[in-house]
């Protein structure tokens, strides 16, 4: 009945699997485990978990000062509170009935370019500024015609504006380490210039300034630290996925089961059609 | 042509709906973030990453031996390479036009009780093994009915046995830490004799004993940690999510688009029906 | 810098590789896609959408009487509105700057063991019913039993019951059409009697029996018409993921922005911690 | 120690906790269940699978016609076999422990701006031509412009080429029911003269055509049905998700655990650095 086809002729060279996946980040042998070089056995113990996460993503280990302003950025975001829609899904995933990979890669999968991609685009705007205006251009002038246009265009300067917290306060701790790893030569600081700049721009001819947010702050560590800008989202994502783990770990503990957005009783609205017949010849 | 309808009366009485989204975790109020108590602002730069994670997910912060063991298990855990489904998963999904996060919550979900639930299913095990035996019991004879239960119903021993490494390089240096450890009275030491009474149990008798893998290591420390079992899956993914993040940007930088598990010019083979053709009755 | 290391010797045998991803489903060589030996083109205007699931799912196609039964189950449970986790969290998602596959992805991953999986763990237990029962065994008696049980345990059983509907309106429609098919030979018609055995033995002595909801009435269409109890839940999948598209897409033609699931002047209820202070010392 | 912290004052107004999840798709009250304004019940038996996908996402029922092209397009993108990365993903998420559910959530997240989006990238570019040329004019010229200026740009024509079919067997039977619905005047035709129009101009001057594919022929389709280009990738997401059920299906009753990429005694390469000893003054 089934005919067994071979589609790969034996006469074909050897094909070049191994080389389909090909990687530069660890080598796995029997009995070995090389990562970006190092044994994996003088790792541990040794290397701290932010240092692992720049080995890994840099392919070399960070200088303490560049591990410990990583550690901090980590440290600062791991958690918003189930107003968050990336918290509440993983919260709603663990009363469903799923293993915890599953609830954390629902809250993960949230992190998008609205809601974890503020701080990428930061990051490639704070690129820009830099580099338009050279290493010793005026940034704040630059800063003014980036918020010139954007408002121009009424569009928003991403790291900037909270709809919750007039003064971010994760944004001195974190500007303030950069300030002190600028100093010691440990950072080149333009990026924390180019940020400050950017929001002193935004405060000007206000009453009310608009507030560096945590996607501002973090995006001047990563960029301080040389980070591509799509790693921004990336080390946002390992630190959040935290407080998914907590929130997940909460949730899946209460006992709740399927748990909706709203309490049970509360219906959402409804301003569809009205009852309405099935015309038997509608669907024929 | 519609017809709002409001489906809450307004005569109900106020719904909880705060309470709906109760938190032990974190108060975000106007300017202030709280984490299980701690303002953020006095964490960033204080806490360690992993202290973070211990003070998230258990309420309260570590102390530095119990922080210590921790990172050590999590940077032990971070890759395996692309030869994991998790690993390749997030690789092809970095060339199919997802964001970091997607590409990430890609991998993360691929977690699952097979692949990242031994350490887990171990925990459960050194437990059960822990409780039955009690303080003072004998472990090796609770380990060695464990084992032959076990192999009377062909069943595997989750943490144990390896497809790959004779001897897996991360279970050393994982052991010692927890040892020393156990020796400072920083731990209880109980779930390494049991673990490794289980190792010597499975070794019995046989000449290529079946070693102890990460998923048994981690399992050990996890538990000297006081963990709940369900929580080593959740680490293991925290652990996990920095190799995924590694291998899916180093993929995404290569620029590959559509990527295959295969080479392009190999075919998967086909077992199934010969080709045929539709009789127009078959369908109706 | 860097050596090149070649893991796989040319002197090993050719690896079978296309083996690795052999398959039954499909047979796709340069101009010819056999979707289980059928030309794609033959099947395009020819087979309905449902025919198309039962042949990729079960490898023939299915008669004029079995697709209409399956389309049925399928039309069925499309939606159940925002109340539903997977219906919000993919709403949610649809803010955060998702595409609509990451959208509707968000939405499927939650339809887990609770949400989803009543279905399949219905299916077993009809099926379970009917082997214990036989052809001609009493099935009303082996009900009873199986609810007792039940009862004595605590536990649920699947299919039965809604916090919502004291009668699903989906009930009756899909049980009329086994009922016919089961008349007219179309289906053996023995699930439905399980089905409504167990309905029978759960109204027993209550004035307000326990109502087949639609994870009881598609299990009985689903068992009928011969599918494993696990594929329950991905024929679910398929159905629901209608649902999910349409709401994610409502709310992405919206334009919220990083909608969280409550109003955002509300804010969720905390029962952590009152503020406390970092003690230098507690963190090393 | 814990104080719990009330963060609604009583004295607020009533919140609007129903008009943040506001719907026009369903309205879910006990006993009744309307979609788009009809009850369920009504739709149970007498709507297609198609028709309920058509009903739902624009909220109206689909003249026959409609239905048929629109089912004719499901059918003919449900699977292309393990290369596709979106199916091998979702095969490995099988022999994970993972659910039905997270094994299609996984696949399905695949389906990405590159993998899925083509035929929403195809469709936005046939409407940019339609709009430009108007009613009456010729298609054919400002084919060859945007031809000429991808050619320029070096960017890819979405919907058109394939590295493996010369000549994609899913064109013809497509291409040939739109051309039928359109002489019926069921569909305008428009977006079927402007996708050949763009196939002429690829053609042009080459001996070896640029083939339409999958994503082009879906996408005249679902532009002549009206259809917004976001929602192509939708309607491909619901019928691929069939050929991803099937295939995780087969893979996970093959009973595989934690399937890679390729063959277990194949590794991939390694050009990554040689191996290095950890300097203990690196990590500080």
């Amino acid at each position: 009945m089934t005919t067994p086809i071979q589609n790969t002729p034996s006469t074909e060279p050897l094909p070049e699997v191994s080389d389909w996946w090909t990687t530069a980040i660890s080598r796995i042998r029997p009995g070995e485990i090389l990562l970006r070089g190092y044994p994996v056995e003088q790792l541990i113990g040794q290397a701290s978990f932010p240092d692992m996460i720049w080995l890994m993503v840099r392919g070399d280990l960070p200088t303490r000062s560049q591990s410990q302003l990583l550690e901090a950025a980590l440290v600062s975001s791991v958690d918003h509170g189930p107003q968050a829609p990336s918290i509440a899904a993983s919260r709603m995933a663990a009363t469903c009935g799923l293993g915890l990979n599953n609830v954390m890669a629902t809250g993960v999968s949230l992190l998008g370019d609205t809601h974890g991609g503020a701080g990428q685009q930061c990051m490639q705007l704070l690129d820009d500024l830099i580099q338009q205006v050279g290493d010793d251009g005026d940034l704040d002038e630059a800063a003014e015609d980036i918020v010139a246009t954007h408002r121009a265009q009424r569009r928003h300067i991403p790291g900037f504006g909270h709809r919750f917290h007039p003064h971010d306060p994760r944004r001195n701790p974190l500007l303030d380490l950069v300030a002190d790893a600028s100093t010691s030569g440990a950072v080149p600081g333009r990026a924390l210039a180019a940020g400050t700049a950017l929001e002193r721009a935004l405060a000007k001819g206000r009453s009310r300034p608009v507030p560096m947010n945590i996607d501002g702050a973090t995006a001047i560590v990563y960029s301080e630290l040389g980070f591509a800008p799509e790693l921004g989202r990336g080390l946002f994502v390992l630190s959040r996925s935290v407080g998914i783990l907590a929130h997940g770990w909460e949730e899946k503990s209460g006992g709740t089961r399927i748990k909706g957005p709203i309490p049970r009783r509360l219906l959402p609205s409804y301003n569809g059609p009205a009852p309405r017949d099935l015309q038997p010849e509608g669907t024929a």
